[in-house]
């Protein structure tokens, strides 16, 4: 007897190749089995690697047709029989990644993100050899251990951009010890991680001075994001005055950017993780680091326990992304103005109510 | 009454410019106070720093005439009144700190080498305005707190290039946790530093793998100092078959050498620990470090009470450098060596036979 696999039919947007021009498109998921979880998607942010993936500038392979997301909120529709976290009405998440090994030292430490077997949750190839795609789409079915319980408290479409810029900030903050009160971090870049990255840090009890190339968002920084002090990073004067008082900076900038200039505001022991990928390489003066113990870093989203961490963390402190919700098929529009930097703070797409199939 | 400050006549060698040609030099040095210890100087090994700063090469002031020498092991010969751990006829050792506040936080945390303030064993200015001197000489006077124990069961020609050598690997191997029995550490570079470090890292049970761009090395790497494994840098296939599978790398390569190649190395939440004060920045790929968590770190020599820790290890473990005793007026041709890398693997000054006053 003949086994046909059941599928499940999906729906989305998606860019049909590097011009990064998004239109609507039928595909199919897989069906649920035992361990998934099957997610009605409510909200899906847009983070820069949509674009940067859409527009294959990243020098990683891309293959067409992409549908990106993975700030993913909705609501659970079904679960498999082994499911035990979740059923169906839950508020549920999904954020970078949608499988991994589970079984090497990364995956045995919760530190799925490490996994050398992981699979992006959109523009990866899953186990079963098929495409994934993101969260621009209005179905997704994902194994339990990469679902996360959505707080009650905090609402979807601003809870959403945690699932990717909240993780990546509040990873390197906890794991290079950077989330004491008492301390003082540096923030740079003002976007969608830097805006997040501040709000934890002040929930963590720190100073926090940001640190960006808009006197602009000045205002904004302290006023609605609780910045201690803001520094124009190309004000040489205040620069000079903040040499060695940073404890550690959380470097949220994706472009490459001179970071010596950064070193030189840590204090000794100080840190700077930096969470761009810039193709071009950092420079990095030996001297710099050497006389005060200072350390340079990358860190790359959390693991899977430390992101319900950092969802349950959020909840308890009332941390939200700013957004600007908007409608599926201004998506094109979204990408431009994401390009020119302009958007305050995140774009988040209504899926439930704009997405209509064809 | 006039109060006439008395000194201490002293002896040594020095360089009288950046032609690096050392002669005799008389000179004074401060007199003994209630917290000081005078020292009768046998030992004093040749760091590379040495050359660097009586070449003036690092791009730092440099005074002459210059009496270098931060590696000094020698007798107990007076003790002021407030002096509590040593007498006189006890064998001790000065490093690379003769002064430091006392007061900051690093300090107050045993981090006296990260002190703002602190005074270079030479080539300084003491709190008195006095230009300091180092161990090319018969006798030094330093404050109690920067005088260490020397353990009697090391030789203390072996022992005096721990003082530098030894605690700028010691270090940075405990700060940043290579130091457990199952890592697997690299060392790159198998000289004055490196041929400690694979010594220490042994003694904590870690794997250890040289990696050198010196094949004749290999040999004694793996027989006299207990490498696990060398690689050679330029052979791109042993680079490659090494990827990933590093904790760890301790880089005390003083030149300007890439870094991206060793940043393979490593495993995911691996660190580079960078020792050389190259002037030219380094090249640090964003992306290397994003995806494992990877950091790139400088470290500077250790406290007082680390290097009275790692003398004491070296005691309990038997390690020691390996010396070429050398006669005084040997400096210039050993410092002509030293600049060609020929030297197996640390000059050490016999002093206390070799320097004899005009």
């Amino acid at each position: 007897m003949a086994t046909e696999k059941k599928t499940l039919k999906a729906f989305g947007w998606a860019a049909r190749d590097s011009s990064c021009v998004f239109s609507p498109f039928n595909f199919t998921r897989r069906a649920s089995e035992e361990h998934d979880v099957t997610i009605k998607i409510l909200y899906c942010g847009i983070c820069h690697s949509d674009l940067h993936l859409a527009r294959n500038e990243v020098g990683l392979p891309v293959s067409y047709p992409l549908v990106p997301g993975h700030e993913i909120a909705g609501e659970v529709i079904e679960t498999g029989p082994k499911v035990s976290k979740f059923r169906p009405g839950d508020k549920a998440g999904v954020g970078c990644f949608v499988r991994s090994c589970g079984t090497c030292e990364n995956c045995e430490q919760d530190l799925e993100s490490y996994c050398s077997r992981s699979v992006f949750t959109y523009g990866g190839i899953d186990y079963d050899g098929a495409a994934t795609h993101g969260g621009y789409s209005d179905v997704i079915v994902v194994p339990e251990r990469y679902v996360f319980r959505m707080p009650e408290s905090l609402p979807l479409h601003a809870a959403a951009p945690l699932l990717c810029a909240g993780i990546t900030v509040y990873s390197p903050m906890r794991y290079f010890g950077l989330d004491r009160p008492g301390l003082h971090v540096g923030v740079v870049g003002l976007g969608g991680l830097g805006h997040v990255a501040v709000r934890f840090a002040k929930a963590m009890g720190m100073k926090v001075t940001v640190i960006s190339t808009s006197p602009e968002k000045e205002k904004e920084a302290v006023e609605v994001f609780g910045a201690d002090r803001f520094i124009v990073s190309r004000n040489e004067e205040l620069m000079k005055a903040a040499t060695g008082s940073m404890d550690g900076i959380i470097d949220t900038v994706a472009g490459w950017h001179p970071v010596a200039p950064l070193i030189e505001l840590l204090k000794a022991h100080g840190k700077l993780v930096a969470l761009g990928a810039a193709a071009e390489p950092w420079q990095v003066p030996p001297i710099a680091l050497l006389i005060g113990r200072k350390l340079v870093a990358g860190s790359a989203a959390g693991g899977m326990k430390e992101t319900q961490e950092m969802l349950d963390f959020a909840a308890a402190h009332g941390i939200t992304a700013e957004v600007e919700i908007i409608p599926m098929d201004y998506v094109n529009a979204a990408m431009d103005r994401l390009a020119r930097g302009d958007v305050r703070y995140r774009f988040v797409i209504d899926i439930a109510n704009t997405l209509k199939a064809n």
